[in-house]
C-alpha cells in the first residue's frame, strides 16, 4: 500500500514506542509478583502509568490499563450501569456514537436501562442543550470528545459540566480525539474531583503509534464503577488480570510524542487535509464535505460523493494503491449504511456513499497528491456502478 | 534477578515471538479494513490463528484471541452463563479454580447463580466422581486442566466425558498446562462437535513465552457464548475490538515452539525439578512436597515449609537473588492464605507456609542449585518469624 490515509482506523507504530516495548519486554516478571523481577516489572509499569496520567491530566491511579478502546467504553458504560445508583435505569447517548459505546448501552438496554437518545446537529456536533436536557436523574451518559466518523469535535467542556451539573456519571469516548485534541482529564472534570459528574474517559494506544492491545480507562478515585474481568485485585480491582507492562510502557511513549507534537502535527496535517479536500472538490464538483468546517480533527476529511456506491469508491482507490475508509473499521464489511452520516441528517443513499479520508504522523503531500489523480476517474466509475446498485 | 523460578507467574518473552511481534508490527492496517493494507493485517492474524488452531487441536474459527487468560475465562464463564439454557441455574466449579474463575463465578453467584462446589483431594486433583454428580441440570461447569500452584495435573478426559454425558456446556481453564501436557480441543471433546459438553478453552500467552496481553478462548462453533466486550463484529461477535495481529502472530509463534518442545523440555524440566525437590528435602527434612507426585506439571515443585511464613520465605530468597511464590501471582501481596491448599485439606496455617518453585524454558541446574544453598538459611531464619507471627 503505498499511500495510507486510514490513520482513523489505526496508525503505524512509532519507532520509539516500538523501543519501549522491546526493552520492557527484556523485563521478565509478573508485576502482581512481590519477589525483585516483579517488582523490577512493577515500577515500570508505574511509571508509565504516571507518565501517562501527566499526558491525560490525570492522577496515576486514575489510569486504568485495559486491551484497548472497545474494552475500555465497555467497562466504562457496563461498570457504571451496574454500580448506578438505586432507581436510576436512563442512559443517555448522542445518536452518532461509535458501535463500541452503541452496541454496549444497546446490551444494557436488554438489561433494563432505558435509552435517552440525543440528536446530533448536521456538522455531527452533540446537540448539547438536548444532551443536558436529558440528563436529569439518569444513571449515566456517554458522549465522543470527537467523532471517529466526521471528525467533528464536541463542546466536550460543555457536555461535562452539564453532567456536573445534573450529578450525572459521565464518560468521553476520547478515542478519536487522543493525540489530536487538547485533552486534559483534570480541566474536563473540574475541580469538583469528588462530585458526580465526568468520571470516566477511555482512550486508545493505536491510534496515536502504540501497539495494538492496550488502551486506558481514565476513572476518578471516587467513580462507582463495577468491574468486567475479574480474577485479580490489579488496578483497584477494575480490570483482573497479568498487566501488560511492555504495551504500557509502549503507550506511554507513544502518549508523549503525540502531545509533544500535537501542536505542529495539527498544523501540517489540516494544510495537507485542506489541499486534498480542495483537490478533491475540484475534480468531483458535486462531492460535499461533511462535519463541521471548523471544528474538526486536523487530519479528516470526511466527503460525500453523491451516487457513488462508496464501497466502490474504496475499491478502485485501493487498486490505485490509496487506502481510506467508509467508515468504521470496526463496521468495515459490514453492509449497512453509517448510522453516523444518518443521524447527521442524510439519506440512507447518503450514507452509502460517503468516504472518509484519515491522515496522520506519516502522512506526506504524495498522499495527497496520489488520491487528487485518481479521484475523479474512480468516482465516475464508483456513480456507474451506483447507478447500477440502485437500478 | 539471578535465579527465576517462578515461570508459572510469567516466563520470559521468546526470541522468535519478539521477532514475529516486530514483523507484524510493521504491517500497517486495521485487520477489519476492506483495503489491502487491512487484508493484509487480516491475513497475517487469521495464517495465525490457523497455526494457533493447529496446536490447540480446534478449527480456526474456533479460536477467539483475547487479552489474556483472564479475559478469556471471563468471556467462557460469562459468556456461558448469560446464554445458558432457561431453567438451570447451577455453576458447577472445583474448589481449588484460579481466581479468574472463582470471582467469576461468585459475580455470577450475585446475579442469580449457585454454586454447586467440587472438592479436590489433598494432592489437589479434582475428585471426578463428585464433579460428575454435581453436573446434572447445571447451566455450566468448569474446571482447571493443570492446579495453576499445585500443578497437579487433572484427568481433562474423564472431565470432559462426564460433561458430555451430562450434557452441560463446560469450559476448561488450561492456562496452566498449556505447553506443558498434550492438549488437544478436539480430542478432550470428542466427536460429537455439536452436541453439549466441552464447548470452550482458555489459554494465555505470556505463559509460554508469547507477550503479555494476548491469549485465547477456543469455543466451539456451536457454543452458545454471549459477548462481553461489544461494538463490533469481529471474532464471531464474541470479542470486538481491533485484533492484535502483531500479539496473535507471536502467540502462534510460541505456540508452535512450545509444543515442538513439549516433550524434551518436559523430561529436562522433570529432571531439574526432582532434583530441587530432593535438595530442598535432604537440607530441610520436615519439608513436604504437595500436589501428586506422579501427574503434576514438570518444571511445578509445590513444598510445604512446616511453621514458615511464606512471605518471609519468600524475601529471604528474594534477597539470595531467587525468585519463587506462594501462588498465584494475581494474589500476590493479598494478604490470604492460599485457598488451593486450603482446598487440599491443610490448615490455614499450612496454607501460610507454602512456596511454589516454577521451572521453565531457560531455567538451569545453577537455578536449582541456588534454591538448594539458600533454603536451609531461609527456612531457619523465616521459621524464627513465623513462629513470632504466630505468638
Amino acid at each position: 500500500m503505498q499511500h495510507y490515509l486510514d490513520h482513523a482506523a489505526t496508525t503505524p507504530l512509532r519507532p520509539e514506542a516500538r523501543e519501549a516495548w522491546l526493552a520492557a519486554s527484556e523485563t521478565v516478571g509478573n508485576a502482581s509478583s512481590t519477589h525483585g523481577a516483579g517488582q523490577d516489572a512493577r515500577r515500570l509499569l508505574e511509571d508509565s502509568r504516571e507518565r501517562a496520567a501527566a499526558v491525560l491530566g490525570c492522577d496515576p491511579i486514575e489510569v486504568v490499563f485495559t486491551s484497548g478502546g472497545t474494552e475500555s467504553i465497555n467497562l466504562a458504560l457496563q461498570g457504571l450501569w451496574h454500580a448506578r445508583r438505586a432507581g436510576t435505569e436512563a442512559i443517555v447517548m448522542p445518536d452518532a456514537e461509535h458501535h463500541a459505546t452503541m452496541d454496549t448501552v444497546e446490551a444494557l438496554v436488554a438489561e433494563g436501562a432505558v435509552l435517552r437518545a440525543v440528536p446530533v446537529f448536521r456538522t455531527a456536533a452533540i446537540d448539547v442543550d438536548a444532551f443536558a436536557a436529558q440528563l436529569p436523574g439518569s444513571a449515566l451518559a456517554t458522549a465522543l470528545i470527537a467523532n471517529n466518523e466526521a471528525g467533528t469535535i464536541n463542546d466536550a467542556q460543555a457536555l461535562a459540566s452539564s453532567a456536573a451539573v445534573a450529578q450525572v456519571p459521565m464518560h468521553f469516548d476520547a478515542v478519536s480525539a487522543l493525540g489530536h485534541v487538547p485533552l486534559s482529564f483534570r480541566a474536563l472534570r473540574g475541580d469538583a474531583a469528588d462530585a458526580v459528574g465526568l468520571v470516566a474517559m477511555s482512550v486508545a494506544g493505536h491510534k496515536i503509534g502504540a501497539p495494538v492491545g492496550v488502551g486506558a480507562l481514565v476513572t476518578s478515585r471516587t467513580a462507582k464503577l463495577a468491574a468486567i474481568l475479574r480474577g485479580g485485585a490489579q488496578q483497584r480491582g477494575l480490570r483482573a488480570g497479568t498487566q501488560d507492562v511492555a504495551g504500557a510502557a509502549a503507550f506511554a511513549v507513544a502518549l508523549e510524542l503525540a502531545e509533544v507534537e500535537r501542536q505542529a502535527e495539527s498544523t501540517r496535517l489540516s494544510a495537507m487535509r485542506d489541499r486534498l479536500i480542495e483537490g478533491i472538490l475540484a475534480r468531483v464538483p458535486t462531492a460535499e464535505v461533511l462535519g463541521d468546517p471548523v471544528e474538526r480533527l486536523p487530519g479528516n476529511a470526511h466527503v460525500l460523493f453523491p451516487g457513488a456506491v462508496g464501497e466502490s469508491l474504496l475499491f478502485l482507490l485501493d487498486m490505485a494503491g490509496i487506502a481510506a475508509s467508509t467508515g468504521s473499521a470496526c463496521q468495515a464489511g459490514v453492509a449497512e449504511p453509517s448510522h453516523v452520516v444518518m443521524a447527521m441528517g442524510r439519506s440512507e443513499q447518503d450514507a452509502r456513499s460517503v468516504l472518509r479520508f484519515s491522515l496522520g504522523r506519516t502522512s506526506t503531500d504524495a498522499d495527497v497528491d496520489a488520491v487528487v489523480a485518481s479521484i475523479a476517474d474512480a468516482y465516475s466509475r464508483a456513480s456507474g456502478s451506483g447507478s447500477a446498485t440502485r437500478s
